[in-house]
């Protein structure tokens, strides 16, 4: 087509079957639409590996960030109290979307490059009796740390509490089966991991952890429970569903399937790092994260030392090559972010590499290596 | 395409331009499509009438309702009182909408079928000095009323106090001039009169008024003034936006420039309407509404009382014939609902009223007519 590839967290490269069954106009209340939303929840709760029908799936208009506060309005109880694990940009957008709603939180907030770990979180739970429910982010897509959510499943569990996982950019490349971690509900997004386009998200939710949030939320429009219960009774979205973009995803999740599933989708990711990573590493890049918490979804690299190094032009230069990288979300040192998520292989990625080398001539930077002082922070912060 | 046309609210029947625009990737960082969203904000405060730059658009990500919720939530205050003027379920919608987030509210309900006219509005706002906004419906939907604004925004403006309009399935085909109407902020979305695809709407408000509206929202993510701030700072929604949908509706607002603005399509569906309600009578069908109350944009028809009439075999007969319609939604009477917008002319309104004189035959419905009970009930109210 021409069109750039974006390497970025989503919206992201989609195939171009996906976009293409966007082609037509759906009634939201004829029969043939409520046969595809019924097909969208029944193949998300498979994904996450339930078969004993304890998870239902409640699809939410809207961007991710929607669907998070959705989750958390409902699931987090007024009287409830939550503990935040942050480590970047959307953990604490996640405890700021509590205070917003005016219900009680603590945070554990580990800056921008380390992952909240299992003991901690027990400890915290020890310390602090009223916490009724844990939010993780899976992948931080703000640094594109992998979470040890396994860890922190097992901690919360064995304490009693309820665990509610923000899965954006994760879900349906990395495992979050049920069956081998235990949460409450997990949110995601329809144009991450899945492949498609933007404009709703979902929350697969304990049928058990549900039924009881029935007027928890602080708001009509982000209540999974009445979105649930509409879903039940009249086999329709509450509101005005995206239709076009609904179709999208169900043709994502066909190349999903096709593709072999959450093993192999994760697969694909993890070799595109992999080979995009060892790239840009020849060139002199430096990855902010040590490579056990590196995921496959994104990647961030300090920005080169080199005084000629300009993020813009870097930017406008691989974007003319045909490549859209993501700017940085770290508060401390300067950062850019390179996705490996979308339809992209290898080859791809390949030319990524090669592009980003032929930038750096043109800015006239010989030399990728980022500021002694980014690689003391790190070193500091790993110790 | 073969595919049925939408005689329905919105999802509706959008120009194949106006999908063919979806099949790219857009990065939502991109200046490519931060000009894309400063476009579709310029030509909606346009289209409002606006040109000294008093009013200020803000698109939301989400169905109609999450603008109206965002819009309620973040205009009037934790303190304020609002007005809602309901004779329909999108009025009542936003009274639950208030109620769900903790405002205070009073209702004026007109029932099914009765406009809220000014002078009413004008003695509730006497009588109740604590109330600071008021909520009118545009077209209510539910019916197809078109109700009275003009009037009600002058009783409003007189007593000084804020009019809120949800003209979700009007704006674009129906006036709504700020130079005409005086109000604080409307709300409308993508896929109505502008006839673009389902995924977001968008707030116009009065920039006197929503500036200080910091800090109001019941919700981070429908927060109509940090979405304006975030746009203002950067040029970018402050969560992901449905990128496919937004290209759309560009397309949308070419074609709707193109067909001659607000007064052409106006008259275009005015014609729709006129062509399909004329021929429905002939069929014997009858109208909810007098013909003063009919909008351009969805006629109710009454339920034949014949005993052979059955809504879900008429539902399907329509189908098979190529017309999607859509189920009546009123508290009292059994009725349906043919739409008058989408990319429909009077020519497919003929044959809209030839596949319902046909499904009649087919069901062996030879009379139309409704119960005498829907007649007399029409009678009393209109009296
Ligand atoms: C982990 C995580 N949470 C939340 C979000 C917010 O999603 P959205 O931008 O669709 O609102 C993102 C977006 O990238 C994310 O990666
Ligand atoms: C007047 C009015 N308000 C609100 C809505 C709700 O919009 P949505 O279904 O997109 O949430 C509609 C939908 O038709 C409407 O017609």
């Amino acid at each position: 087509m021409g069109e750039p590839f974006l390497l970025t967290p989503g919206p992201l490269t989609t195939a171009f079957s996906v976009k293409q069954a966007m082609l037509r106009d759906w009634g939201s209340w004829d029969a043939d639409f409520r046969a595809m939303t019924r097909s969208l929840c029944d193949q998300l709760v498979a994904l996450a590996g339930d078969t004993a029908g304890e998870f239902v799936c409640v699809p939410m208009q809207g961007s991710g960030s929607f669907s998070v506060e959705a989750m958390l309005g409902t699931m987090v109880p007024k009287g409830g109290k939550a503990l935040v694990l942050a480590n970047g940009a959307y953990g604490l957008r996640a405890a700021e979307t509590l205070r917003v709603m005016g219900r009680a939180y603590t945070l554990i907030d580990k800056g921008d490059y380390l992952p909240p770990r299992g003991d901690e979180v027990g400890r915290a739970l020890d310390d602090d009796p009223a916490i009724t429910h844990v939010i993780a982010i899976h992948c931080e897509t703000s640094s594109g740390i992998l979470n040890p959510v396994a860890e922190i499943a097992e901690a919360v569990a064995a304490r009693g509490r309820s665990l509610l996982i923000d899965s954006m950019s994760a879900f349906g490349a990395v495992e979050l089966d049920v069956n081998q971690i235990r949460y409450d509900a997990m949110v995601s997004s329809a144009n991450k991991c899945i492949e498609g386009v933007p404009g709703f998200g979902f929350v697969i939710a304990r049928r058990s952890a549900l039924e009881p949030a029935k007027g928890n939320a602080h708001s009509l429009s982000l209540d999974v429970h009445a979105q649930w219960q509409g879903l039940v009774k009249s086999g329709q979205w509450r509101f005005t569903p995206p239709t076009h973009v609904v179709a999208a995803f169900l043709e994502a999740l066909r190349l999903h399937a096709e593709e072999g599933g959450v093993p192999a989708r994760g697969a694909r990711y993890t070799q595109n790092r992999d080979v995009m990573v060892a790239g840009m590493r020849e060139l002199g890049f430096e990855t902010l994260l040590a490579d056990r918490w590196l995921s496959p979804i994104i990647v961030t690299f300090f920005n080169p030392a080199h005084p000629n190094f300009d993020f813009s032009r870097f930017y406008e230069l691989m974007k003319a090559k045909g490549f859209i990288i993501y700017p940085g979300k770290l508060t401390v040192v300067d950062s850019f972010r390179v996705g490996c998520i979308g339809r992209m292989d290898a080859e791809i990625m390949r030319r990524v590499v090669r592009a980003a080398g032929e930038s750096l001539t043109e800015m006239g930077v010989d030399n990728a290596a980022p500021p002694a002082a980014a690689i003391a922070e790190r070193a500091k912060l790993a110790a």
